[in-house]
């Protein structure tokens, strides 16, 4: 084993690498949860968090995982028995799914085959045909964190608003927000699911809903039993600038550092420098000979990148031997993708050398594990990120 | 206004004041969740949690406040429909059951005056009339944090034996755990709710659920609906030492810490440390002239302690005071108490001097505040620390 | 023993509490120290730095202890053999005049009780003695660390200036800076020496001068060998915000934030603070019927108070007692007072409560460690910080 | 301007990136400098600061830069008027020399390229024709840190034995000291000077000499005058655990978790890990087409890389681009290499990603700055760091 110095690279899609600042944010002492510092404290993160779900909506913060702002979404605007439809784009999708039929709800679950996002043509044709309007809610996961493949979710709006149809539009944004352009209110979303240890560069354990003021009032009527993640309770106490519980104040106090952080460098910076990261690295993939999983090029996520192995290899054994040989974490293939793919995370609080350095790693990693490969990979990064 | 300058007393009743070392270590960058550090730390954390819940059996900890806790204790244990026998000995007990009702339980909430605990004879006549076995749970707060009022949870246990009773019993320790003497095993509780920011000296963000085998055989058949705060996918996954879901890294890193120092003191030595506080806080307050509002000598918490004050004199003022002029945050009177007393907090990470600067802070506003006390308040309490 | 939980209290007189935002600030990572970061560090603490000072001359920061900033001042203004003119008020002063005398510098050490400060007409007459003008420094401690006297500096200079004397006047600040009003332009202080672990709320690690222009004029020909110290090489390369060797980085982010703190607090809200906790020391002192080491109302020092004990007891004992038993560390008599006194630190970031926890902790140490003491000290101290 | 995410790239040959770690202990509070927990830090500390300097003997350690380590090591050991023997190797060896004659001594400076470190040949011939042994001590840089060249401490010692002369031999280890294999005793060095912010991975602020039994000899008559650096009042302290003026308490928190990092990798792993760095960086700068600045094959250094770059070029406009574009910081060409070289530095806490990063960055940054370089560099430095 080749000895271990410096500084670990996390380059799964999430968590991703926390800022120093937000750690350092983070170890302030904790506070009186109902003094006026707090107060002062929620007041302005409900309004600094909103541009990055690019919203004027009121956004819900929980102290959760991801899933439970995804138990949120559905528990918050629907009733037992209500018919969603969902759409096989990955293995969260189809947690997602499973945790709504657990849930109550029933499932219109699309098949698919993991290497694109919703298409828009299939939510236009099946909502259509819901002439009754059965279908209550539309849950779309805006970018899989599992294939690396991102749906295209101002379109599938476009599909929705073609059929007429008056469903929910419910969209997961973990692994895309502060990642990959999105527009809560331009594109009519109603719920945004979202988390803090993506592209918002927190560890984890806040869950996030942005809510349109339609979401809100389907609450009204909603059925599911709720409790701890009722909208109404945490809406009422956020006008004091409080919670109805004890929320998770030091996380807080890196989201305030973790937004301020992401507003220096500017949303559309941010966006760009992801998917700079992302063809820099597909760049690499082409050029070692490997294909990545995603198969539509409109779809490229800006986040991650699925990388496929042929059938001869095990993924995980290159992740493995990556992690022993150089100290990077890589993600796993999951599901049905198990042992096929291994994932590169590019999201977050990243910079170009550490991209690059990352690409060595999978690079040498892949060489170690015997998959052979165009040495040219890394040469074909360099040349995307250090063009002039 | 006095100038500020020094660190801030925290001695509301939870969030308590974090340790150093634990703030240190929660800033540690947060690592893979499916790696094998990961593993280990969740591993490690899961045996490590045990003690303080004075149990064998497995704690459930989830990235959420303690009402997502008690959220937990309901839905993993009862059905739609299913009768619960309450209590109200506060503010907390009363939102508890809200909580239970809301989610579609049936709520039996015996009336209380916010000065007593539960009165096991109460309980054991409530059971034995119920010769139906409709009751299916009781819930208790063992520490009331808005009255500082501690039920006695082993004889409340004897009173369920002796009525012959089959209900679970279920435990609320959010602000007794790792302060007052606790045995889940012992006492027979079938689930035991907790959370981080109180005796674990964490800040908030982490909820526990301890579980009976009981428990545990009634949530294979409990029909309330859950996913995000089911036992089972997450007991499953704690075998591997991962989670379902993306866990709260760094609170987890944090409580390794806290347990580490609860240990390293010793449970016993924490819990006469909690007890002499809470005396020599008391001894203050009737040095002074005022009245504790814990009425049983058997019940007092070892954990907080509630002041009331004379009817003339307006208790969020004093504390306002107190915060302003030496800028200590106090608890506030809640629900029917809003107003009419103060609490003192004396859990947690805590010494004999911060004590001590905390009576004299509580004496000094009360003079400010044109609440009449004896001057003695100090004295009697420095009598009480400062015994050979 | 008693159980020890909480916060450590260190109440000796330096280094004192470092806020915790100092210390998250010292956790930045280190950057280039030729970089243009680091430059605009530089360029913004060399001038941040000097209000505390209270002058508009250059101030040198050294990566070195108090005792480093002693040596700078004499080495860079003084040739071998020149004559220093020194006082003995306490332990300190007695060791910069043996510094003096190792460095090659003949020494005047004035003799003093170590209960009163520098006597101005001492000085007068010293000087006017001295008509041959052979004494080229007076060196005075304006805070005796060691004994709580505090040396009238402005009222010095005056002395000197009535005397017609040409020499050079260094004054120790080491326990004063940011504690006690000072003025080094306004009172005429040719080198103001001081460093970081005091007032300035830092860590220990950076030394201070402040220098007059008529010390930057003597220090063209002051014939003592240097280098490290040298003034010249650090004034130069602090026009272009560098230094020319590699400063203490991490030090210098705290002495920012340390600054931020100070100047938000505002300087003379700080010098009332510190008098403000020394009065309210003293009544405790007094009420417990021991006795102030300083006897001259006038020279009552601001950062700590030096207690005296009847011959009988042993005021370590005392300190032990109280650092087993309270885990509050006290500073030692020191010198010819070991033994004998015992002193308390009221200085840097400290609020109201924490003074009166540190008094409270006294008041039971002296009652456990035999020392007969009437309990109304406490009530006293809290009699003065409680006033309306 | 590309945006800048993520952290910072720091490789400079020092300050070298300081470990998390090692970042988040020196945020523990600063404690009692007499008190029994600091007196274990110091006694635990100068026990475990010895391996690395391959010693039995003691070590001093300051609160000062590494130029204050230079001034002690001479000021202890030597006398006005005695006779040094210098090299020049680089700028450092200069400056050092610089100090030595300010301080008083005489210098024979011999001179060299600044491409070749120590020739024991000419220290042997030297030494034998000092048959009056006015020259007291030899001085070397053992890694040069302006050059890239680490010159050959055995051989010389050899050299010196064989002149048969006594002088005493003073080594600067300020950037080799944990990064290229060190022998105090072994090689029978006088004095080691070394400092913290580089492969002992600390911020700047500490400064080190250990210390031969011959040296302490010396010491005992050398005559240059001294106080703050004298070895004799710290060593006495020392035997308490303790310090004659108050230490840089929280760096030594650092430096115990940094020699703990170090021993648990182990010195031979952290050597030939440095070694395996630097090779692979001279395979990238060979195969850019571009020239190491070392020219002996036995003298390359294991902590940093000089490139020459063409005459055309200017290498602060290569580093310019590099830090504005990559945000990356690279070594200045000092002296007589200002604008012909940079350096990389390759030492203290560092993993073979960024290095890769390192380089990758090196290539992009030369090739956006106008000095064609052939793309293989990062390959040939993958190709060796990946090796199996």
């Amino acid at each position: 084993m080749a000895t271990s110095s410096g500084r670990h690279f996390l380059q799964i899609p999430g968590p991703t690498n926390v800022p120093d600042e937000v750690l350092r944010a983070m170890a302030a002492p904790t506070i009186d949860h109902r003094g006026p510092e707090f107060s002062a404290l929620v007041h302005g993160l409900l309004e600094d968090v909103k541009p990055v779900f690019g919203t004027e909506q009121p956004v819900v913060v929980y102290p959760s995982s991801g899933t439970g702002a995804w138990e949120a979404a559905l528990v918050n605007t629907l009733s037992p028995g209500d018919r969603v439809l969902c759409f096989e784009t990955g293995h969260f999708a189809t947690l997602w799914q499973e945790m709504a039929a657990r849930l109550g709800l029933v499932v219109d679950f699309v098949p698919g085959d993991w290497r694109h996002g919703v298409d828009p043509d299939e939510v236009e044709a099946r909502l259509a045909a819901d002439t009754g309007h059965e279908i209550k809610a539309v849950c779309v996961v805006h970018n899989e964190t599992s294939t690396g493949v991102a749906s295209r979710i101002g379109e599938i709006r476009r599909a929705i608003d073609a059929a007429g149809h008056p469903a929910l539009y419910l969209v997961d944004t973990i692994s895309s927000l502060g990642c990959i352009d999105y527009r809560h209110d331009e594109w009519g979303v109603d719920v945004t699911v979202s988390c803090s240890q993506k592209g918002l560069m927190l560890p984890p354990g806040l869950g996030f809903n942005a809510v349109s003021p339609k979401a809100l009032r389907a609450s009204e009527t909603a059925g599911l039993p709720r409790s701890f993640f009722d909208w109404a309770p945490i809406l009422r106490a956020n006008e004091q600038g409080s919670y109805p519980y004890t929320s998770a104040t030091n996380l807080l106090y890196g989201l305030r550092e973790a937004l301020r952080i992401l507003y220096a460098e500017g949303l559309p910076h941010v966006y760009a420098r992801h998917a700079r990261h992302a063809a820099a690295t597909r760049a690499a993939v082409g050029a070692w000979g490997l294909e990545v999983l995603c198969l539509d090029e409109r779809e490229h996520s800006g986040a991650l990148t699925a990388v496929l192995l042929p059938e001869e290899h095990d993924a995980d054994h290159v992740r493995r031997v990556i992690l022993e040989r150089f100290d990077m974490s890589l993600g796993a293939g999951l599901g049905r993708l198990a042992g096929r793919v291994f994932r590169i995370g590019h999201l977050g609080h990243l910079g170009d050398l550490t991209l690059a350095g990352t690409i060595a790693g999978v690079q040498m990693g892949l060489g170690l594990a015997g998959v052979k490969v165009d040495p040219g990979g890394i040469t074909a990064a360099l040349d995307h990120l250090g063009q002039a």
